[in-house]
């Protein structure tokens, strides 16, 4: 098999996904959260774009009956439930509930991945194993779509991937073919895999985060194989795998 | 000082390198095309985005007066006189000339790092010394930019850049800031440092050269330190620096 990736979301185009399983991975922190809103026995999320898109839509259609949850430039947007801290997605809040989700970099990679893979799984750190045995259970080439920093690259989405990508080389010996991003990915993760909590919080995104007072949440969305869940997106709407 | 790194060509925006000094970097080929060119005694090189439009402007006003010069991919434009292969940039071809050039990738980083940057240089293996010094010694930030491969990643570039800023580190110490994305560069450049042929051999970028018969130039390209020729773009223009 091979496991492309793609390090940068400005230059992720929906055809490099064509007929593959695609990881989406946003470290920092829309992976963690939606990871732990499925745990704790969120309905489903629906992915929306943009903000207005989900609040019109509540508007008309469902007020009261879904909870808005995201962030932009880091924090809860206005008119909002709940923002991007997986803090905020415990059980009591979130049990039974439907989230309709937007984030500025992880929700977009999604929905843009979601027009051509054949699958479409949200990976992070939490849920390492989980999504590199899903990916290697469902056999064929994979990618690994970062979702980035407001169109940019970020730096731990790429050594997560890069851990994604090991794991799976693992698992499958003398089979994989790592294509030059795949590879990057794997050297950046090389480089800080003894120091996860370290990566978090020296990175451009961490240090970001850390400056509008978010910093607690870094040390949680280091933390690895911690949950066995693995979303899967179906028609823009983020379920447990097989549920 | 910070040095910073574009890593890939579809997300460089002109405002990044705002008031920087810019180095552009398209190891396979037409940075070492362009540093031959230069030091076997061409005049000047006219940078084109398209080829459509150096036939066309030849065509109107100066026929015969220039060499049309450069690639799409990978081989020598029909109805131009030489292609992007270094070793078509011998003197008894090119002394004298004005060179008018295009490249896919190259060309296209240069002109549009050249809106915004204070000072843009083409950097290459070749010119490594040459390129720190002047990088170091013109003061202020500094942005690398990879060229890449037709809008996307190119591991050959990224790997010249890291070895670029960790000269320009060097011979700075203790003040020179690295930005996530040089800071990866770096990283591809420890584990290939030792082997820059079989990097260039290896790589996407290199293996589709090959593949068109175009394999000779790789080792070529590799070669580090060869040349003290510094190109410096002026509207549009490659010159020697300070000629």
């Amino acid at each position: 098999m091979t496991i492309d990736t793609s390090l940068f979301p400005a230059g992720f185009t929906p055809d490099q996904a064509l007929g593959k399983r695609a990881a989406v991975i946003d470290v920092l922190r829309a992976s963690a959260s939606i990871i732990a809103a499925l745990q704790h026995g969120a309905r489903e999320i629906r992915l929306f774009e943009t903000p207005e898109e989900a609040i019109r839509k509540r508007d008309s259609s469902a007020k009261g009956a879904v909870l808005l949850c995201g962030e932009r430039g880091g924090k809860r947007i206005p008119g909002f439930d709940i923002g991007n801290s997986p803090s905020e997605y415990g059980p009591a809040r979130i049990r039974g509930k439907t989230l309709w989700f937007t984030s500025t970099n992880g929700s977009r990679a999604v929905l843009k991945a979601a027009r051509t893979a054949k699958q479409v799984i949200i990976a992070g750190f939490g849920n390492m194993a989980a999504a590199a045995s899903t990916l290697i259970s469902g056999g064929g080439d994979c990618i690994l779509i970062c979702a980035g920093k407001e169109g940019r690259f970020s730096l731990e989405d790429a050594a997560c991937a890069g851990m994604l990508a090991e794991r799976i080389r693992a698992e499958t010996p003398g089979v994989c073919h790592l294509t030059d991003e795949t590879l990057t990915a794997v050297l950046i993760y090389r480089h800080f895999k003894d120091d996860l909590p370290g990566l978090l919080q020296g990175c451009e995104h961490g240090r970001a985060l850390r400056q509008i007072g978010m910093g607690r949440d870094l040390d949680t969305c280091a933390v690895t194989d911690a949950s066995q869940v693995v979303p899967a997106c179906r028609r823009g709407v983020l379920r447990l795998l097989n549920v």
